[in-house]
């Protein structure tokens, strides 16, 4: 598990001028938002437009309704059964605490939004993490460190097989 | 509730010429799937790229994992607040029994798809159940006149106030 900070994308941006800072912003995702410590991942922007992977149910304590997005290279990848992920494909979770629904009572349905948590596939930058990045937020600001080593541990221990990716595509 | 099926437009198609039919095909949403009794609604051509309004759980005896997405017209009416949605918005709720994760204990996800309900706004076509029309599918096909029935009934009941809408957008 990777444990040396990374260098963020953000960080070569005040040595440049403002016409390349403009060119790095159209080119690349660069990092406008706080970065996730360790691997210097931030939230994307627009993900709440991003296509459905799957829902999912948390167990007590968490008591979490979840939902899976994904860019276009990632659903891409899921539906043509890509494995591994290709560069630039990029995750999101987002999570909610679940709350009776007060019109029917047989369901649950989204209360407040606690995490969201973002892989990134990128096998240049994250050589010792499977490829990936991890970021977890809470109101838009990441979690500390100690949280982020956990990420790619439990990933690897349970998911190495499907490129580490827990979420399958729900059809 | 309305209990007098509705015609469907594709029972004018055989009358119209092949030119016309496909003019006609290109200007609105033709059935070219079976569409529901009542209501005459079809599942919408690629209603599973649509963006997520919420998931949901439903519990036993159902014990389903849902997702409902909508369309262009019904996310903006969700982000802007507007009601009664505009006609042309269409909400699609996919269901699919919940599974214990193979990879991950605490969490629920999707396993076999159960039924896929679609909502369309057409004030004008369905005066007589809130603007809307309402379909159930199983496996692409609608299930019978007796469960469609029941549908405004429910959501009459129950979300008058929402423009007969259950569901919430997850923010």
């Amino acid at each position: 598990m990777p444990s040396d900070p990374r260098p963020r994308r953000s960080i070569a941006l005040p040595l440049a001028g403002a016409a390349l800072s403009a060119l790095l912003v159209a080119a690349a995702p660069v990092a406008t938002t706080p970065a996730s410590p360790i691997y210097g991942v931030t939230l994307p922007d627009g993900y709440r437009d991003w296509r459905l992977i799957a829902p999912a149910l948390e167990d007590a304590p968490l008591d979490e309704l979840r939902a899976v997005l994904g860019n276009d290279l990632a659903v891409k990848a899921y539906r043509d059964g890509t494995l591994p992920f290709p560069d630039g494909a990029v995750l999101v979770k987002l999570a909610w605490k679940r709350t009776r629904s007060p019109a029917f009572e047989p369901a649950t349905v989204p209360g407040r939004a606690t995490t969201v948590q973002v892989m990134v596939k990128d096998s240049r930058r994250y050589p010792e993490s499977g490829g990936w990045g991890f970021g977890r937020f809470i109101d838009g600001a990441p979690v500390d460190e100690a949280q982020h080593q956990t990420c790619f541990a439990c990933h690897e221990a349970r998911v190495r097989n499907h490129d580490f990716v827990f979420t399958r595509y729900a059809r």
